[in-house]
């Protein structure tokens, strides 16, 4: 049995790496932000535009109103969902829907170390909802393990093989034609395996892999 | 000397210790990320009965058009100053200012623990800046230590009596006219004195303590 000072340790170091994960995405997720507020913004500066024209007839500006209006309520809607990332967020969601959200919050910072993702639809209907913070956090931790510990230019093919798992496989490009590029440092904390398998163990998940590929499946 | 992997295990549980920190204030920030735009939406929605009314003049509708470019403006600004969150984030600030934010950032979760937070301003002009993050942490941990220990309520007299330090006295109310009133459960993980001079040092501040009071003093 662990001691209850080792279980206290070991809930800090699960907290720094969520930590490191969460800065990850961090601009992703302010990025998602600033979009809807920006395109209200343009529509504002068209309705002041007719305005200061003195057009400003009930036709022309109905339109640019409700772009603005809309805008805003996913602006709103956008700000709210930030709830998930929250200690104690209970929400669920389908797995499909988690592997897009976590791919689309690491498709930047990825690209960035010629890291491609290939997402191969699949034909299995998963419609059994899993907890979705920490499912997000252990798919994020894959990611961000791959963006570590990958020196070359790679595409990751995502495939949802077997019901309740995903299957990354690390796919290398027949040569680089980049190799002179230089690619961002690394991270002051990287995410290697032995943070990937505490992450996902702390999820629920189980990780498995070998040379060139990755699986986490849960239960 | 430290072993390596002691080393890297602090860096982890430090990281813990500022995700700790980062989502108990995520919720404040989350806040006043939604206040402008709110406030952008309800003169929206006065903007769409005007012209629903066929009251469409340029004289009525420049105000509001207006006050919907200034906030979706400041919501922009909000955005981009999380930022300031970011690993690497270098940005400096006055002591004074970056007590302000730690203090109105806390404040609603200090009040639902009777915490109340009393600012004595200071003759002290303080015109050195500090490193924004790390001190925000440091000065965050300090009041996260508060909100976990303190079990009865109190207001913080929080005062720079002294250039380059701040001082918190914790004064005891003298009777608890809310002693049966349910506080909220206490956080899963604590900012212990531990957890709390762990940040400090790393922010590069000095903590002294005694009974009732603590100070954090910086270079």
């Amino acid at each position: 049995m662990e001691s209850p000072i080792a279980v206290q340790q070991r809930e800090w170091v699960l907290a720094g790496i969520r930590h490191e994960i969460f800065m990850r995405v961090f601009p992703a997720l302010r990025h998602g932000l600033v979009g809807p507020v920006s395109i209200a913004r343009m529509s504002v500066s068209i309705v002041r535009r007719l305005l200061s024209k003195g057009d400003a007839g009930k036709a022309v500006l109905n339109e640019p109103v409700e772009r603005i209006d809309q805008q805003l309520a996913e602006a709103v809607t956008g700000i709210r969902a930030l709830q998930a990332w929250e200690p104690g967020a209970k929400g669920l969601a389908t797995p499909a829907e988690v592997l897009r959200q976590g791919m689309s919050l690491m498709t930047a910072s990825l690209a960035l170390r010629d890291i491609k993702l290939d997402y191969v639809p699949s034909d299995i209907q998963e419609v059994e909802e899993v907890h979705h913070q920490p499912f997000l956090y252990a798919w994020l931790a894959l990611l961000c393990h791959v963006e570590d510990s990958v020196q070359a230019p790679v595409s990751l093919r995502i495939e949802q093989k077997q019901p309740k798992s995903v299957s990354v496989e690390i796919i290398h490009s027949l040569y680089d034609v980049n190799q002179d590029k230089t690619r961002p440092t690394a991270h002051v904390r990287l995410i290697d395996q032995a943070a990937l398998e505490l992450m996902a163990a702390a999820s629920g998940l189980q990780l498995t892999s070998g040379e060139g590929w990755m699986r986490l499946s849960w239960i």
